[in-house]
């Protein structure tokens, strides 16, 4: 069982958060909220996604799974209006999960949930440096980057966090001292990440005030913010590349 | 002879109701105004266009027939501000029509009628269901169907307005009451129509805060609306899809 | 030598004015500012640029001569705010020149100027028509010379400035008064001119209060405007097309 109600904007939020790394994902129910564990088909990064019954206007659900094709879910919620209320229902017997929203009513079929990848284990690390920084100023440095390269160094220097891309011929750095970041936890460390995943990762964490970055030396990168007023939390792992000198 | 001063923005929105259907039209002047009658080149749709003397600033015309591609005109048109006035005048003898439009001349070729496909006859038809609603209405429905399909069910019943789509996996239906209505004359009928059209005609019925539909049981539905303040009435009859269960 | 701090926007703009003809330019430093003399590919049409040091902030340069690959730099600029401050600074021995925008610091590869396209020789003519207008009106008589045609003529007649386009079929002509333009010393000529060059010039242009033109008879186009409050001067020189007829 599961019945649930929503703001449109929430759901689109966290649906967001999910398909920058997957086209489809298991939404695991429990009474306690929803959680999604995957991972990128490349295994590049993974996702950590828990949305608390807080974040609903009403909830109500047993444990139980539901196989989501995220796209079909981003073209419902395309056509309606942020303020709108989206209550989904399941259809346990017809494998289908019905949604209203706006007046519309949806009914959308369910993914067998053993078709879709299994939830990854996601690995504990210990990751000596901690930045706290607004989610605009790390999508201003991943954008810098960008029209430099395809990677970008990622690291603690000091003090400092810094954020730095070599191309062929041009290079670009973005030092951040302890005061213009929210809080930092210094360690010096650096590691090298794909930009291709770093540019999906920051649209949704570009709009959070408050990301909370952890890293280590040649070691994957823990990126963590909150949705729904803290109702919701999303971390997400990525791989690092080998730096090559 | 012809001889026209009209708001560019009411111009615009005028060829606008054609272009969607057709790339050439016939326009039939009178004392009266101007009419146009076209059928798209599948002959799936047709629209009355009439807009009657009181949309002009100034209008003098005897019985002729100007041929134009609209696409022309809409690029002339483009360039205007919607506040500018359009005069236009056409010049018999060398088969030209003049538009003078914020301080540019312009010289038109017209194109021969003859060359252009005979005005449709439009037929008459007994729709028993009438539904008059707000053009966003109609197209937020239109917007949500093409998310899930490539037609759209229009129908009646008993006392509510439908509009359903329904894709390989997915469904969407919206229910509109008598009092989500502008009026309804409730008649149980349901048609099926091509979403390609129906986009295409929403585009210039969105505007209108009162569209008119005709509706039958597997008819034909007419979609009417009023331009200019009144001035100009529109008309589109599309024809119905077989539905196959 | 060269060193220098400038608005992001006026860097903008001033790039802008040679993109739209060359990719790469070869920047003239000296005490009193920054020169560029540049020939498009095609040799149809030469850019003049001129920033004297009241542009900066602050600059000190010796004579020296930069490489620069304009869409690198474009790119650059994309990412800072329009208020934001860029310093300059020449790395000699490198061959690099380091910026700093916004907190980020890039490291830019000079190019050879050697290997860049010598700077024209910008030819002394004597054009007797001169017209003064807003860079938005010569737009947006582009824009409509755009739909018709793709080469558009200038002229004057009597006391009048006019453009016309002719397409196989349609013509556009707007005819601009003494009282309609800023300025005019007057003197019959026509030129025509390709709209593919004129497009790309007007883009800078059009963001001008006050461009002058300077005509002759199948002579080349001089177009003039400031930037940076008087303190930056553009000149464009644009060779004219045969007229056919």
């Amino acid at each position: 069982m599961f019945k649930a109600t929503i703001d449109a904007y929430l759901l689109k939020d966290s649906i967001e958060t999910l398909s920058v790394l997957v086209d489809e994902a298991r939404f695991r129910i429990s009474p306690e909220g929803i959680a999604v564990r995957a991972v990128d088909p490349a295994n590049v990064a993974m996702v950590s996604f828990d949305l608390a019954t807080d974040a609903f206007e009403d909830f109500s659900g047993d444990d139980c799974e539901l196989g989501l094709d995220l796209s079909r879910v981003t073209d419902i919620l395309a056509v309606a209006d942020r303020d709108d209320k989206v209550h989904m229902e399941l259809d346990e017997d017809a494998k289908k999960l019905m949604i209203q929203i706006g007046g519309f009513s949806y009914t959308l079929s369910l993914l067998d949930p053993s078709t879709i990848r299994a939830e990854p284990r996601i690995p504990q690390l210990e990751l000596p440096a901690e930045i706290v920084l607004n989610g605009k100023d790390l999508q201003k440095a991943v954008k810098a980057a960008e029209k430099i390269s395809d990677h970008m160094l990622l690291g603690v220097e000091g003090e400092n966090f810094f954020m730095e891309a070599e191309g062929d011929t041009d290079r670009v750095k973005l030092t951040m001292s302890r005061d213009q970041l929210i809080d930092i936890k210094a360690n010096d460390t650096r590691s090298l990440f794909s930009l291709d995943y770093l540019s999906d990762i920051i649209k949704p964490a570009s709009k959070s005030n408050e990301v909370t970055l952890h890293l280590g030396k040649d070691f994957p990168i823990k990126i963590n913010f909150s949705i729904a007023n803290g109702a919701g939390t999303i971390g997400y792992l990525l791989a690092p590349r080998i730096e090559s000198d």
